[in-house]
């Protein structure tokens, strides 16, 4: 879990403070990963740069890879005769888990590919900071990094991936365009029921999924003012990313990282795309999910698989079915016998 | 907040697992302290004892004490020649509290009474374990540690007094009496009202405090399996934790601690004496816990207060108003219009 967090409308402000004391030197720079969408002199007069920090701006328009992961860190190497004081993830989950991944890497030899799956990470991470700017993933407070590898979409999962310290900030968020706000806040919601829905579940996780998914319905189906519906969605996020920590997620995941591996469609709408076809696993959520799309006036893109070739649906199957953690949570041991390479593809082909 | 949980029924036997990696040598223990209701050879079975390591058995018939803190930091520091490798608290809320506050001071200099206050610890603890036996205080979460010392009753309010680690096994809380189930449960509900009426609330403490809230509801008032209703009241003691960690209690909470100081009243029984006559205050509150009560036929002491002298309603009233903050919280910032030392002794006389 997070050790630090601090909460509130404005907290960034704070960031400079939060990371005076673990400057080791003034040749020990903070490395700040942002989301280019805030490339703006503004934005950039608000992060705390002291001696000879940085700034690098990256595009989350794409999935967090493995390689772009190796080039960051090769990058600071090559940069720096010392190691930084830290790395700051300023973004959403494509930032915040590249840079989970570039301050494991700094300290673990290798490339990142190496450490994606279960506790393969031998030694402590860089510290490192993540600061959301848009609510949903659950990034910040989760214990892994998802990465495209060359092989397969995968996470480091590890005790070491976990943030020091998180600074929530809803303000952040204001300006989030609507439809990435709905995608996002539906990875959330879709997390939830993936979750409360498990052969997996436990009180921990149960508790904290119920309070997420409950949030998600007063922000998405309720009419909070915005600064309220702001600072809600982000603990829906918290709590939902705690409630999957210690549970796991479902068909919707198995089949949104099978998309976006071949697809290189990112995660948000991926769990939309997939999960709007789901009611026969998932009822009630996918009842509510429709609900808060129609409110909202969102459209998903259609005809994503129309013109797919066997060979791209055997793709898309081999990667969603390879989640076995996965597909066991939500059908139980026995899932194979409800789900197979073909009834995948009637529901892939539905997208 | 706490970096290390572990959740499920029967998880205490992880324990062993869980302190390897952080055993320094043969010649560093881990101590544990351990609440003497289970001084029995079944439990002590159970502790995963190596070396030098070393059970220390506590009553916890009173309020951990600052003096009581001293005295086992010298007892450790004069058996060992080094550091131990971590301290472990077994209990509910006085071991739990005694066992942050000798992690504390074992790498501290001085006493423990110099310590109460607000960010006043400069060095890291020793890596300290906490092992709830009883659900309600949030002492496994939160990051203070409450001493009676020599001149008031008051928190260690410190980073470095969260625990490192925490195991939350439900099975631990099965042989609790009613009572004391009751009182400790109460502790956490009356949290969760104190904390959602304040004026302090944010969205981060309201969605903690809420699901506490609801957990606490389903837990009294509805009817859980035993198992179910135990897994629930330890994720409600957490929620609850994490909600005051971030915003304040109020009312019952400053005069409980004048009953506490005073009459060295334990604090869950003396937030209900004091709860159940705050209806002008918590009308909704209280009246759930008058709800709650009566279903498990809990009958609370009376006259607690029928004999002090007025001396002693003067230092009630002092210890009870010195808790500004709560107040604050509690009535907002002109408090001081709405609460004195007249209005405070006619609430005692009820108790």
């Amino acid at each position: 879990m997070v050790p630090r967090v601090v909460f509130g409308r404005g907290s960034f402000d704070q960031l400079g403070d939060l990371l005076m004391p673990k400057r080791k030197n003034s040749e020990a720079p903070f490395i700040f990963l942002v989301d280019d969408y805030f490339e703006n002199p503004e934005f950039l007069r608000r992060i705390p740069m002291l001696f000879n920090d940085e700034v690098i701006f990256i595009s989350s328009k794409e999935e967090p890879k493995t390689e772009q992961v190796d080039a960051l860190v090769n990058r600071i190497k090559d940069a720096y005769e010392e190691l930084p004081s830290g790395i700051v993830g300023i973004g959403g989950g494509t930032l915040l888990d590249l840079a989970k991944a570039v301050s494991i890497l700094l300290t673990n030899p290798g490339k990142a590919e190496h450490y994606q799956g279960w506790d393969l990470v031998g030694r402590p991470s860089l510290f490192h900071v993540g600061v959301p700017t848009i609510s949903g993933t659950g990034a910040e407070v989760s214990r892994t990094t998802v990465l495209l590898g060359p092989k397969r979409k995968l996470g480091i999962n590890s005790d070491y991936t976990t943030y020091d310290q998180v600074v929530l900030d809803p303000e952040l968020t204001k300006t989030v365009p609507k439809d990435q706000w709905f995608y996002t806040g539906m990875d959330c919601f879709i997390h939830c029921v993936e979750s409360l829905d498990g052969t997996h579940l436990n009180a921990f996780s149960q508790s904290y999924g119920e309070k997420a998914h409950e949030l998600c319905e007063e922000v998405f189906l309720g009419n909070p003012k915005e600064k309220d519906g702001q600072d809600k969605l982000m603990m829906a996020s918290w709590h939902g990313g705690m409630s999957i920590a210690y549970s796991q997620v479902g068909i919707a995941h198995a089949m949104s990282y099978g998309l976006s591996y071949l697809l290189g469609i990112k995660h948000g709408i991926g769990n939309c795309l997939v999960f709007q076809h789901l009611k026969d696993y998932y009822p009630q959520g996918v009842a509510l999910f429709h609900q808060m799309k129609e409110k909202h006036g969102i459209e998903l893109p259609k005809g994503i698989c129309a013109n797919l070739t066997q060979n791209d649906f055997d793709i898309l199957s081999e990667v969603s079915l390879g989640m076995e953690a996965l597909w066991e949570n939500a059908l139980g041991k026995d899932w194979r016998s409800k789900m197979d390479a073909n009834r995948l593809q009637e529901l892939f082909a539905r997208i």
